[in-house]
């Protein structure tokens, strides 16, 4: 499902246009007055530099996964005002307006712009510039709401579906369940994409599935269990014993282990939904392999567990390997450890230790402090169906990101520790202007606060990486494009590459992003010569 | 720019193709094993009625707009899985499927679904059914998630725009600019859309004016004032006397009125910034008709407004009608007021009215609290420029919609009081059962609440509305849908029948929402007879 590789990036990204292309329209009207009043004032072929980062990490964190960059791309690559898109803007633009501004913005395109930016799933900091966009200063401040927008939510999500990942535990399965809550269809789309890029591992919207090769997952809902009221429903379900052409009548090797669970589990066989029976059965016939039940629609304990647990051991027999059980409602810590220790019971007086080790997913409006807060009391779950607070980013839903001329130029490296016990931990963002040589290994080199004088410190990196790299130019991409599961290893890497301190849910450590001292002399000359800019919101 | 009217609905939702038509294979997954253990076990025909609703409404407020059935319209018109989804589904299934489950998949429709709904734009309380969907179990389970998904952050965004304008008053011009802040393009495109219909004045996404009909706003932005460094940029600016042909220098009549103004408004001309003075001119040769100038750049007082007001005197020397300032960030309070009394000042002292009512326009992060602070403090802003906090509703970034199977029919009216001094507000929603008489207007009815049994009520209702609608049958639009521009005006109006405790922000009344004696006996022999249902998530 996913696409082949790095080297057929180009045709695959124009091949998504599902999924809609941005057109250079959607961006803010005054943008475009503007372009206009750079095209009379003569200013159409002044070149401009832009970099697009943001001031603070989302979420109280102190880190931000970088994401959005090949929508960006595909941007640039379908930059065109179409002909229904002049007509409009002659509509609604003065009256006064050359018709010849008109025809400059129909022939526009990005050819004489370039676009450096950081790799797209690589973990990112406050004012390091994510993208730096140099061109026609019209062209590129036409590009500022689209650009940002591109990158806005979807770092924003990332970042958020990283954090879900941290607070789990990489051993967990995170499954992204939210399509109904998310803030429109290509919002919800957005959010598959890129909280599996940020370290999910699935999702259960189909169509993020099919256009991203995302895995998708998903049973049966509440209104499947309560839609069957009795028994009577389902007494001629029949299922083949695993790998045969032999129908077995499946409801009377349901009734005889349900009687024996009785005296394991010490349920009462009159206190069980006869309804959720046949539910389950009724779903098990259809999905036989890899069963996995929503026990909660009436009672976990007295019911679901026990209706769980019957059809469980009848598909056993029969040849089949059931999952486990979903939970969406109660109290999830107390309940995934009393469905565990039952599974153990029944596991052990069996013998069949499988059992003992079945999945449980939870869901029910989860959000990152609901996962601390579980695994402070102790919990079972090995999987978390996370909706409403991954996808809208309940507590932050917007990453500020800004897009401001730049009055200098730089290179950025990230520097690496030296450490024994690990691959070496990323140390410092360190600027430097474009003229400098670059950094030597194990050679100690100095490290600038870029405003406070007195913050400094010689670093020693035992390893090294140039951060920016040109991925447009002469209306080309001139960078191969990785897969989203590509993607999310290294963002996964990135991440991993970071100190723990800067990590931690409660008072990260700050990450340093440093200037060599030849840019901190540089900038504070500048800023002496200019006069106080005010904030660019 | 607006589409021509009601009768030509069908059509013009057809042609909305660029927005993108949500297909049904954007659904969970389990919607899909769901209908397949429904075809399995024979229940492919059985019909079900699902109700799609709310439990709370959002942002601690006590009503909703109701948002989005137009594009759930068009997701009914369009209701089809192509063979590309289904060749992907058959990936991504069990092997174990039968082949006729996918041909049954190929050929569903909505044909045999009846939708009905409140109007769009309708003010709207938890627990209504907004819509009400009927039809083959499951097509109508396959529904739930993207009807869901249109509904929710539709009617979010709406109910959060009319929020802003509660709180801004009927006189203000409020103007959505989150393009850059919303979650993706599409996400941003529904903020235009809703808060427009929610009652906003405009917006700065131009795609959204081109494919909507809204009224686009927008003028510059800080990065083009600080593109302009001094007065030798624009020396040879001309710009003709309006109305004739006769190409004037526009510099020497600025640098005329700066000296008067020096007097007037007591600034230093060498404290004015050159370059924003030169963006200004610049700006106004290209703009002379309605010139807005953002003067926060600098310095408000000592820089932008002076420089504002010198441009703004030269234009109306050449017989142009200046329109205003914005300011994007300080005390928004004092700001606008000290501007205020500056514009009142050159009123005065040059006897020209209108230059003391020229518009200030305010724009930075500002949030509903934001406006009610600025309406205690006093403040003189005539329009609201509104982002972030309106478009990724930050308060509140989900809708908690949910699609639920209906144990029982109904029929939902809106009773209106009888009042002297308005049109009458409303008073009470009531269901009944579909068998009974439609109540009689100023004859009393009782209105009890669904759930206590001490709380009831006699209303005389003094007009009726019945409140659903059947908008689709038998593959068919039975209604005529509303423009953009119609729904705006029934959002409005329906607010404006809302008695005033239900719409303040501070602990609003709530709204009731009751049953008919009848219906109220047949609920509780309907709960006494079963088993109590967990909640669905």
């Amino acid at each position: 499902m996913q696409s082949s590789g790095t080297d057929s990036s180009f045709s695959r990204i124009l091949s998504r246009e599902q999924n809609g292309v941005i057109q250079p329209i959607l961006t803010d009207l005054y943008q475009i007055t503007m372009a206009y009043a750079y095209w009379k004032s003569g200013k159409k072929d002044d070149r401009a530099v832009f970099d697009l980062y943001f001031r603070k990490n989302p979420f109280k964190g102190e880190f931000t996964v970088f994401a959005g960059l090949e929508e960006c791309i595909k941007f640039l690559l379908k930059f065109c005002f179409t002909e229904s898109d002049i007509n409009y803007l002659r509509k609604v633009l003065p009256s006064n307006i050359e018709s010849e501004f008109f025809d400059y913005l129909q022939q526009i395109s990005t050819n004489d712009v370039r676009l450096y930016a950081i790799d797209e799933g690589t973990v990112v900091f406050p004012k390091v510039p994510l993208l730096t966009v140099e061109g026609p200063l019209p062209i590129v401040q036409l590009m500022e709401t689209p650009l940002l927008n591109l990158v806005n939510y979807a770092s924003l999500v990332a970042t958020n579906g990283m954090r879900f990942r941290l607070a789990a535990g990489p051993e967990k399965i995170l499954l992204e369940f939210g399509l109904r809550r998310a803030q429109g269809p290509d919002g919800a789309l957005s959010a598959s994409r890129y909280c599996y890029l940020g370290g999910f591992d699935g999702t259960s919207n189909v169509l993020a599935g099919k256009l991203y090769g995302i895995p998708v997952r998903g049973t049966h809902a509440h209104a499947f269990v309560t839609s069957y009221t009795d028994l009577l429903n389902i007494s001629e379900e029949t299922l083949m014993r695993k790998g045969t052409e032999e129908p077995v009548k499946f409801l009377p090797i349901c009734k005889k282990w349900q009687k024996q669970l009785t005296g394991i589990l010490g349920f009462l066989d009159d206190q069980v939904s006869n309804g959720e029976l046949a539910a389950f059965i009724s779903y098990a016939s259809a999905f036989p392999d890899g069963f996995l039940a929503l026990i909660d629609t009436y009672d976990v304990i007295k019911s679901g567990l026990p209706n769980f647990c019957t059809v469980a051991l009848a598909l056993h027999e029969l040849g089949y390997e059931p999952r486990g059980i979903r939970l969406d409602s109660g109290d999830l810590s107390y309940l995934s450890n009393h469905v565990r220790s039952r599974f153990k019971k029944v596991a052990e007086s069996l013998k069949l230790p499988w059992f003992g080790k079945l999945t449980i997913v939870a869901s029910n409006d989860i959000n990152e402090d609901t996962i601390h807060s579980l695994n402070q009391q102790g919990h079972e779950i090995d999987s978390f169906g996370i909706g409403t607070h991954l996808v809208t980013c309940q507590k932050q839903p917007a990453l500020g990101g800004v897009y401001k001329v730049m009055g200098y130029k730089y290179k950025l490296h990230l520097f690496y520790n030296n450490n024994e016990t690990t691959d070496g931990d990323a140390l410092v963002d360190l600027m430097l202007q474009p003229d400098e040589q670059p950094p030597i290994l194990n050679t100690r080199i100095l490290c600038r606060h870029p405003f406070q004088e007195s913050k400094r410190a010689y670093v020693c990196p035992a390893k090294m990486e140039q951060l920016h790299k040109l991925y447009w130019d002469n209306g080309e991409l001139v960078q191969s494009l990785p897969t989203l599961t590509e993607l999310r290893c290294k963002a996964i890497a990135s991440l991993k590459s970071m100190r723990q301190d800067h990590k931690r849910a409660l008072n990260p450590t700050p990450y340093k992003v440093s200037v060599s001292a030849k840019l901190y002399g540089f900038l504070h000359d500048l800023w002496l010569e200019n006069a106080p800019i005010g904030e660019l919101s």
